[in-house]
């Protein structure tokens, strides 16, 4: 949700202006601030944002993000095991990409998919697994023994540009091996999905056809110690986005799936709240992500954006009517900054809003990123966070005697 | 321009008695806060405070002062070139030195150092070069092999001691070799000096005789990577303190030099400022280093402080008046603090600025030391800056996807 001001805006931001009587209510008896998502003029993806959100040092554990989005998408990884995250894409007859996601359309993709199993890869010993997740988008597992992550994407990550062949990014075996199996993969993709029947009635309907797989991300598996054991706590997650699953997957949350959740703009936040409360009884922690003000931010849309957040806030007039504050805590805030004038990730600091029974009052009548900037928590590093509230919940062990 | 409050002045600082309406102008309708230039509490020195401030962890690229002030110096260092910071000194008789700055005179200056240069040293294999740089400073570069910047100063640090001999801070062949070097340099300089007809003269006109070399902080050259790879940026600088001059040029930066530009207290800063804004046109990134408040602050005095901002203020009044801020960006801080009641480097924290096209506005008044610790910045590492505002020009990887 957070933002930058905008000096031509008169230093206005989507939190700034929307309605949110529910957050405002909870920041004026909560503490505020800001926090720097893994440090100052760091800017983070998903991936990263997340495990520091959730007290994982991302320098540590950040093993490339394929995995976590296997993991996320209820793959099974093993530890020598590789994913990449994929798109159905779309090329034309001299390969140049012309749409990354073939145009966003979900349109046959299970069909494609069953198909897209049945390759032969030339290397037997290794075997795969495609499945598609949100969207446009998909995972693809490699298993087998001498495996790397360390190959380019094959996705050229921009339109206009041809498909790439992945190529090993250093002097190993296992590199230059998972490499050629990856651009096999893609060159079969192209061959079986180009002239599919699913293809030709995308196309008879206006739909670019979903004719290759590119693949980008790739990742092992990260060795996380569960938040259950490092903390004595049960915890819940409640999102959608495969990656945020996956990192919660890893860290032993729960994952609770929710009717109307979609991990877009048109996801019923109210049913997702609903359910986050509902599993609060059973559980000391649960996560909620909402990735629509995200959403709006990619797409440059600063009322799109504003919307969202106060939708979101339909959602939290239930965690205001319903949580006791005397008695739990409610965290807000962003996993990271997506300006709506950058339309991508930035590093620049999230404002952060703590309510429960003994985090002071800041007596702010909004919350906004200029109220947090000067707020009672000060500024801080989102690895932080976990300590800060696990401290809260006497979970944490004494350094010293 | 930071300082300490004092209770007994009612907790006034220069810069917040100073009238400096361009400042505060700047900082209404910008981000303020506090920056710690290395760690709370170390007391940083120039060298290793620009570093930090430009984006280089000084823990690694420090490698002595001496690699950094020749460079500024526009001395060529070679990879095992050992270099010193010098001045030229007054000793009595006995070798004590009275005057560690020889009056701060720079006159005959130039014809010394021409004698300088021609002593021949014992060790033959090793050669060096002499030059003056600013006031009563010059830089003393050694060049061959086998040399060490582990050696201890000939400069006491002070008065009414004698000149020392310079000692191995190590047992290395290297260190030894190198302090025997360094003394056959400053005996010599002294037997050449002593009865030259300048230092006749000097005395004649009532100032005290430049007939010794001190030297101090012996460095190499830091293997830093140029701002222009490291970021994509056209950088330049304008200064006259070679530190700053030397740190720039292994940055990558262009140095513009300046008329009229002492780097001290009679610096023309309007030209300055003007030949910063000129480059601007050529170069993402233009820092401008103004020493005066340092100057005035090793001398503890407070109005002259006070003096130097207002007079810098005067220089600000053109960037207010023909930078687009909603374009470009103006930072505004400090290396490190030098308290006029210390007289002497400080680890405080400074102050900071930051106006642009999307910092929110602090909407304070005046811009100083007691608005910036609660400003909507919070409180910064300087080794975060350049991440931070790179971050704003678009210039930082992602970290993760």
């Amino acid at each position: 949700m957070g933002d930058r001001a905008d000096r031509k805006r008169n230093f206005r931001t989507p939190l700034g202006v929307a309605e949110k009587p529910n957050m405002d209510a909870l920041a004026k008896t909560g503490s505020i601030g800001i926090v720097d998502p893994i440090a100052p003029g760091v800017r983070p993806g998903s991936d990263v944002a997340h495990f520091a959100l959730l007290g994982y040092d991302p320098y540590e554990f950040y093993t490339g993000r394929g995995g976590l989005e296997a993991v996320g998408a209820g793959l099974k990884m093993g530890a020598g095991d590789i994913a990449f995250r994929c798109n159905f894409s779309t090329v034309n007859d001299r390969m140049i990409v012309t749409d990354r996601r073939a145009g966003r359309s979900t349109y046959g993709r299970e069909e494609l998919a069953k198909v897209l199993n049945t390759i032969k890869l030339k290397e037997s010993e290794v075997s795969f697994e495609f499945v598609p997740t949100v969207e446009h988008r998909a995972v693809l597992v490699l298993r087998g023994k001498g495996l790397s992550r360390r190959v380019t994407d094959t996705d050229p990550h921009t339109e206009g540009r041809t498909a790439q062949r992945s190529k090993p990014e250093d002097e190993s075996d296992e590199s230059k091996r998972t490499s050629e199996i990856l651009n096999d993969f893609t060159e079969k993709s192209h061959q079986m999905l180009g002239d599919h029947p699913i293809n030709v009635d995308r196309v008879r309907r206006g739909l670019p056809p979903a004719n290759i797989i590119l693949s980008r991300g790739p990742g092992s598996l990260p060795p996380m110690e569960k938040l259950e054991t490092k903390y004595s706590i049960k915890t819940a997650c409640v999102g959608v986005a495969p990656i945020v699953r996956g990192i919660c997957s890893l860290a032993g949350m729960r994952l609770i799936d929710v009717k109307g959740a979609t991990g877009g703009l048109d996801s019923d936040f109210k049913a997702k709240t609903g359910a986050a409360l509902d599993t609060m009884k059973e559980n000391d922690l649960v996560f909620l992500h909402i990735k629509a003000p995200d959403v709006a931010s990619h797409n440059g849309n600063f009322e799109q954006k504003a919307e969202a957040i106060e939708r979101i806030d339909e959602g939290i007039a239930e965690v205001v009517r319903s949580v006791d504050l005397t008695v739990d805590y409610v965290v807000l805030t962003s996993d990271h900054a997506t300006p709506v004038s950058v339309k991508d990730h930035s590093a620049d600091p999230v404002p952060i809003l703590i309510a429960g029974p003994d985090f002071d009052a800041s007596g702010v009548e909004t919350f906004s990123e200029r109220t947090a900037a000067v707020g009672n928590l000060g500024r801080l590093l989102a690895i932080h966070l976990m300590p800060i509230m696990m401290n809260r919940l006497g979970r944490v062990e004494k350094f010293g005697f």
